[in-house]
Protein backbone atom coordinates (compact mmCIF):
# COMPACT_ATOMS: atom_id res chain seq x y z
CA UNK A 1 0.00 0.00 0.00
CA UNK A 2 1.14 3.54 -1.01
CA UNK A 3 0.45 6.93 0.70
CA UNK A 4 -0.36 9.35 -2.20
CA UNK A 5 0.19 12.52 -0.66
CA UNK A 6 -1.16 15.93 -1.40
CA UNK A 7 2.53 16.79 -2.98
CA UNK A 8 1.85 14.11 -5.48
CA UNK A 9 -1.13 15.63 -6.06
CA UNK A 10 -0.22 18.77 -7.15
CA UNK A 11 2.04 18.03 -9.20
CA UNK A 12 0.00 14.93 -10.94
CA UNK A 13 -2.84 17.24 -11.24
CA UNK A 14 -0.70 20.13 -13.11
CA UNK A 15 0.31 17.24 -15.35
CA UNK A 16 -3.28 16.31 -16.34
CA UNK A 17 -4.17 19.75 -16.72
CA UNK A 18 -1.86 20.81 -19.65
CA UNK A 19 -3.47 17.15 -20.89
CA UNK A 20 -7.01 17.96 -20.33
CA UNK A 21 -7.09 21.64 -21.06
CA UNK A 22 -6.92 21.19 -25.05
CA UNK A 23 -10.21 19.45 -24.57
CA UNK A 24 -12.04 23.21 -23.12
CA UNK A 25 -14.75 21.23 -21.33
CA UNK A 26 -17.97 23.63 -20.12
CA UNK A 27 -18.89 21.69 -17.44
CA UNK A 28 -17.28 18.64 -15.23
CA UNK A 29 -19.04 15.69 -13.70
CA UNK A 30 -17.45 14.81 -10.53
CA UNK A 31 -18.03 11.32 -9.08
CA UNK A 32 -18.22 11.09 -5.31
CA UNK A 33 -16.15 10.63 -3.08
CA UNK A 34 -13.14 9.45 -4.46
CA UNK A 35 -13.52 11.97 -7.41
CA UNK A 36 -14.61 15.27 -5.19
CA UNK A 37 -10.92 16.85 -4.48
CA UNK A 38 -9.42 16.40 -8.13
CA UNK A 39 -12.43 17.59 -9.51
CA UNK A 40 -12.05 20.96 -7.52
CA UNK A 41 -8.86 21.35 -8.54
CA UNK A 42 -9.57 21.07 -12.04
CA UNK A 43 -12.37 23.30 -12.00
CA UNK A 44 -10.22 25.78 -10.31
CA UNK A 45 -7.42 24.98 -12.38
CA UNK A 46 -9.04 25.62 -15.80
CA UNK A 47 -11.51 28.18 -14.10
CA UNK A 48 -14.85 25.93 -15.53
CA UNK A 49 -18.16 27.04 -13.31
CA UNK A 50 -20.23 24.59 -13.65
CA UNK A 51 -19.43 21.52 -11.68
CA UNK A 52 -21.80 18.48 -11.05
CA UNK A 53 -21.67 15.49 -9.17
CA UNK A 54 -22.90 11.75 -9.18
CA UNK A 55 -22.09 8.88 -6.76
CA UNK A 56 -22.70 5.04 -7.53
CA UNK A 57 -23.96 3.02 -4.53
CA UNK A 58 -23.44 -0.85 -4.69
CA UNK A 59 -26.57 -3.42 -3.70
CA UNK A 60 -27.50 -6.63 -3.48
CA UNK A 61 -29.80 -7.42 -6.52
CA UNK A 62 -30.68 -10.79 -5.91
CA UNK A 63 -28.49 -11.60 -2.89
CA UNK A 64 -25.82 -13.28 -5.67
CA UNK A 65 -25.10 -10.18 -7.45
CA UNK A 66 -24.35 -6.64 -7.18
CA UNK A 67 -25.57 -4.36 -8.99
CA UNK A 68 -24.30 -0.75 -9.36
CA UNK A 69 -27.01 1.67 -8.71
CA UNK A 70 -26.36 5.77 -10.25
CA UNK A 71 -27.33 8.54 -7.81
CA UNK A 72 -27.85 11.69 -8.78
CA UNK A 73 -29.07 14.47 -11.73
CA UNK A 74 -26.82 16.33 -14.16
CA UNK A 75 -27.89 18.75 -16.66
CA UNK A 76 -26.18 20.17 -19.88
CA UNK A 77 -28.04 23.02 -21.15
CA UNK A 78 -26.08 24.85 -24.11
CA UNK A 79 -23.08 22.35 -23.01
CA UNK A 80 -20.46 20.70 -25.82
CA UNK A 81 -18.28 19.41 -24.45
CA UNK A 82 -18.09 17.62 -20.25
CA UNK A 83 -15.29 15.85 -18.38
CA UNK A 84 -16.06 13.71 -16.27
CA UNK A 85 -13.46 12.54 -13.37
CA UNK A 86 -12.59 9.97 -11.01
CA UNK A 87 -9.50 9.72 -8.73
CA UNK A 88 -8.73 6.02 -10.42
CA UNK A 89 -10.07 3.52 -13.06
CA UNK A 90 -9.69 0.31 -10.74
CA UNK A 91 -12.10 -2.24 -11.85
CA UNK A 92 -13.47 0.26 -14.08
CA UNK A 93 -17.20 -0.76 -13.68
CA UNK A 94 -18.40 2.95 -12.38
CA UNK A 95 -16.52 4.97 -15.20
CA UNK A 96 -17.91 2.69 -17.03
CA UNK A 97 -21.44 2.50 -16.00
CA UNK A 98 -21.53 6.08 -15.06
CA UNK A 99 -19.98 7.31 -18.85
CA UNK A 100 -22.75 4.54 -20.50
CA UNK A 101 -25.76 6.36 -18.24
CA UNK A 102 -24.53 10.05 -19.83
CA UNK A 103 -23.71 9.33 -23.48
CA UNK A 104 -27.42 7.66 -23.17
CA UNK A 105 -29.32 10.65 -21.77
CA UNK A 106 -27.23 13.42 -23.09
CA UNK A 107 -26.40 12.29 -26.84
CA UNK A 108 -25.57 15.71 -27.95
CA UNK A 109 -22.99 16.23 -25.59
CA UNK A 110 -19.36 15.14 -26.33
CA UNK A 111 -17.69 13.54 -23.05
CA UNK A 112 -14.37 12.62 -21.95
CA UNK A 113 -13.00 11.53 -18.91
CA UNK A 114 -9.66 12.13 -16.99
CA UNK A 115 -8.38 10.07 -13.52
CA UNK A 116 -4.70 10.08 -11.47
CA UNK A 117 -4.56 6.46 -12.02
CA UNK A 118 -5.53 3.90 -14.18
CA UNK A 119 -5.25 -0.03 -13.80
CA UNK A 120 -4.39 -2.14 -17.01
CA UNK A 121 -7.14 -4.82 -15.74
CA UNK A 122 -9.52 -2.24 -15.93
CA UNK A 123 -12.84 -2.60 -18.21
CA UNK A 124 -12.62 1.51 -19.11
CA UNK A 125 -9.41 3.04 -19.99
CA UNK A 126 -9.78 7.03 -19.37
CA UNK A 127 -8.86 9.62 -22.20
CA UNK A 128 -6.82 11.31 -19.92
CA UNK A 129 -4.68 9.55 -16.85
CA UNK A 130 -1.30 10.13 -15.05
CA UNK A 131 -0.62 7.00 -13.33
CA UNK A 132 -0.47 3.25 -13.92
CA UNK A 133 -1.58 1.72 -10.47
CA UNK A 134 -0.05 -1.61 -9.42
CA UNK A 135 -1.02 -1.58 -5.79
CA UNK A 136 -3.54 -0.49 -3.36
CA UNK A 137 -3.30 3.48 -3.17
CA UNK A 138 -3.90 5.47 -0.19
CA UNK A 139 -5.28 8.56 -0.81
CA UNK A 140 -4.27 11.60 1.26
CA UNK A 141 -8.01 12.57 1.43
CA UNK A 142 -8.79 8.54 2.99
CA UNK A 143 -6.01 9.01 5.13
CA UNK A 144 -5.75 12.26 6.72
CA UNK A 145 -9.02 13.27 8.27
CA UNK A 146 -10.64 11.10 11.53
CA UNK A 147 -13.33 12.00 13.27
CA UNK A 148 -11.91 10.31 16.50
CA UNK B 1 -3.49 38.28 1.64
CA UNK B 2 -2.92 34.90 3.43
CA UNK B 3 -2.29 31.87 1.81
CA UNK B 4 -4.15 29.04 3.58
CA UNK B 5 -2.41 25.64 2.93
CA UNK B 6 -2.83 21.79 2.85
CA UNK B 7 -1.35 21.42 5.91
CA UNK B 8 -3.29 24.12 7.68
CA UNK B 9 -6.63 22.70 6.26
CA UNK B 10 -5.49 19.42 7.67
CA UNK B 11 -5.55 20.87 10.87
CA UNK B 12 -9.13 22.50 10.63
CA UNK B 13 -10.87 19.59 9.22
CA UNK B 14 -9.77 17.36 11.88
CA UNK B 15 -10.49 19.93 14.30
CA UNK B 16 -13.98 20.53 12.86
CA UNK B 17 -14.72 16.78 12.35
CA UNK B 18 -14.42 16.79 16.20
CA UNK B 19 -17.26 19.23 16.82
CA UNK B 20 -19.56 17.93 13.99
CA UNK B 21 -19.50 14.40 14.86
CA UNK B 22 -21.82 14.42 17.66
CA UNK B 23 -24.67 15.73 14.69
CA UNK B 24 -24.35 12.54 12.65
CA UNK B 25 -25.00 13.67 9.32
CA UNK B 26 -26.10 11.19 7.24
CA UNK B 27 -26.02 12.88 4.94
CA UNK B 28 -23.99 15.88 3.11
CA UNK B 29 -24.06 18.66 0.36
CA UNK B 30 -21.45 20.34 -0.72
CA UNK B 31 -21.22 23.79 -2.23
CA UNK B 32 -19.96 24.62 -4.95
CA UNK B 33 -16.76 25.48 -5.98
CA UNK B 34 -15.15 26.68 -2.98
CA UNK B 35 -16.46 23.76 -0.48
CA UNK B 36 -15.88 20.35 -2.18
CA UNK B 37 -12.50 19.53 -0.75
CA UNK B 38 -13.54 20.03 2.55
CA UNK B 39 -17.16 17.97 1.47
CA UNK B 40 -14.68 15.46 0.41
CA UNK B 41 -12.65 15.11 3.53
CA UNK B 42 -15.83 15.17 5.84
CA UNK B 43 -17.20 12.53 4.11
CA UNK B 44 -14.41 10.44 4.50
CA UNK B 45 -13.28 11.33 8.08
CA UNK B 46 -17.15 10.96 9.08
CA UNK B 47 -17.21 7.81 6.81
CA UNK B 48 -20.96 8.97 5.69
CA UNK B 49 -21.37 7.79 1.71
CA UNK B 50 -24.04 10.22 0.87
CA UNK B 51 -22.63 13.48 -0.64
CA UNK B 52 -24.74 15.86 -2.73
CA UNK B 53 -23.28 18.82 -4.30
CA UNK B 54 -24.93 22.15 -5.06
CA UNK B 55 -23.94 25.61 -6.45
CA UNK B 56 -24.81 28.90 -6.93
CA UNK B 57 -24.44 31.15 -9.73
CA UNK B 58 -24.99 35.51 -9.70
CA UNK B 59 -26.75 37.13 -12.27
CA UNK B 60 -28.10 40.37 -13.92
CA UNK B 61 -31.64 40.49 -12.82
CA UNK B 62 -32.53 43.77 -13.83
CA UNK B 63 -28.92 45.22 -14.65
CA UNK B 64 -29.52 47.15 -11.23
CA UNK B 65 -29.37 44.18 -9.03
CA UNK B 66 -27.62 40.81 -9.25
CA UNK B 67 -29.71 37.53 -8.03
CA UNK B 68 -28.42 34.27 -6.73
CA UNK B 69 -29.54 31.39 -8.84
CA UNK B 70 -28.96 27.84 -7.29
CA UNK B 71 -28.33 25.21 -9.68
CA UNK B 72 -28.27 21.59 -8.53
CA UNK B 73 -30.88 19.07 -7.15
CA UNK B 74 -31.00 16.97 -3.37
CA UNK B 75 -32.67 13.70 -2.71
CA UNK B 76 -33.40 12.72 1.17
CA UNK B 77 -35.04 9.82 0.62
CA UNK B 78 -34.96 8.06 4.75
CA UNK B 79 -32.52 11.29 5.79
CA UNK B 80 -33.03 12.48 9.04
CA UNK B 81 -29.68 15.05 9.36
CA UNK B 82 -27.93 16.60 6.78
CA UNK B 83 -24.71 18.80 6.81
CA UNK B 84 -24.33 21.87 4.74
CA UNK B 85 -20.76 22.55 3.64
CA UNK B 86 -19.03 25.72 2.60
CA UNK B 87 -15.15 26.49 2.39
CA UNK B 88 -16.27 30.44 4.04
CA UNK B 89 -19.10 32.33 5.67
CA UNK B 90 -18.13 35.67 3.59
CA UNK B 91 -20.93 37.77 2.88
CA UNK B 92 -23.19 34.94 4.05
CA UNK B 93 -25.59 35.44 1.00
CA UNK B 94 -24.86 31.71 -0.82
CA UNK B 95 -25.17 29.91 2.83
CA UNK B 96 -28.33 31.57 3.48
CA UNK B 97 -30.15 31.29 0.39
CA UNK B 98 -29.04 27.52 0.42
CA UNK B 99 -30.23 26.69 3.58
CA UNK B 100 -33.47 28.75 3.38
CA UNK B 101 -34.11 26.52 -0.25
CA UNK B 102 -33.02 23.43 1.98
CA UNK B 103 -35.44 23.66 4.76
CA UNK B 104 -38.23 24.89 2.22
CA UNK B 105 -37.93 22.08 -0.04
CA UNK B 106 -37.69 19.20 2.71
CA UNK B 107 -39.34 20.32 5.77
CA UNK B 108 -38.77 16.96 7.70
CA UNK B 109 -34.62 16.91 7.53
CA UNK B 110 -32.40 18.81 10.36
CA UNK B 111 -30.03 20.89 8.04
CA UNK B 112 -26.55 22.13 10.08
CA UNK B 113 -23.80 24.04 8.10
CA UNK B 114 -20.48 24.15 8.78
CA UNK B 115 -17.45 26.25 6.99
CA UNK B 116 -13.61 26.54 7.71
CA UNK B 117 -14.12 30.45 8.21
CA UNK B 118 -16.50 32.73 9.25
CA UNK B 119 -15.92 36.82 8.91
CA UNK B 120 -18.25 38.67 11.54
CA UNK B 121 -19.66 40.42 8.78
CA UNK B 122 -21.73 37.58 7.15
CA UNK B 123 -25.42 37.56 6.93
CA UNK B 124 -25.15 33.57 8.22
CA UNK B 125 -23.56 32.59 10.84
CA UNK B 126 -22.70 28.76 10.44
CA UNK B 127 -23.70 26.28 13.16
CA UNK B 128 -19.61 24.85 12.98
CA UNK B 129 -16.57 27.13 12.28
CA UNK B 130 -12.87 27.06 13.53
CA UNK B 131 -11.30 30.25 11.84
CA UNK B 132 -12.40 33.69 12.40
CA UNK B 133 -11.56 35.77 9.15
CA UNK B 134 -10.27 39.22 8.68
CA UNK B 135 -8.58 39.42 5.37
CA UNK B 136 -8.80 37.95 1.99
CA UNK B 137 -7.43 33.91 1.61
CA UNK B 138 -5.97 32.03 -0.50
CA UNK B 139 -7.40 28.64 -0.20
CA UNK B 140 -4.73 26.26 -1.80
CA UNK B 141 -7.06 24.97 -4.32
CA UNK B 142 -7.51 28.44 -6.15
CA UNK B 143 -3.44 28.73 -5.83
CA UNK B 144 -1.86 25.27 -6.31
CA UNK B 145 -3.45 24.22 -9.71
CA UNK B 146 -2.93 26.15 -13.06
CA UNK B 147 -3.39 25.16 -16.53
CA UNK B 148 -1.24 27.48 -17.88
Amino acid sequence: MKYYSYDSFKTDTNRLLLEIKEFEPEALVGIARGGLTLSHAVVEGLNVRNIQTLSTQLYDKTQKREALCIKGFCEFENIQRVLVIDDIADSGDTLKAIIKMLRTKHPKVEFKTATLFYKKTSVYKPDFWINEADDWIDFFWERDFKSN
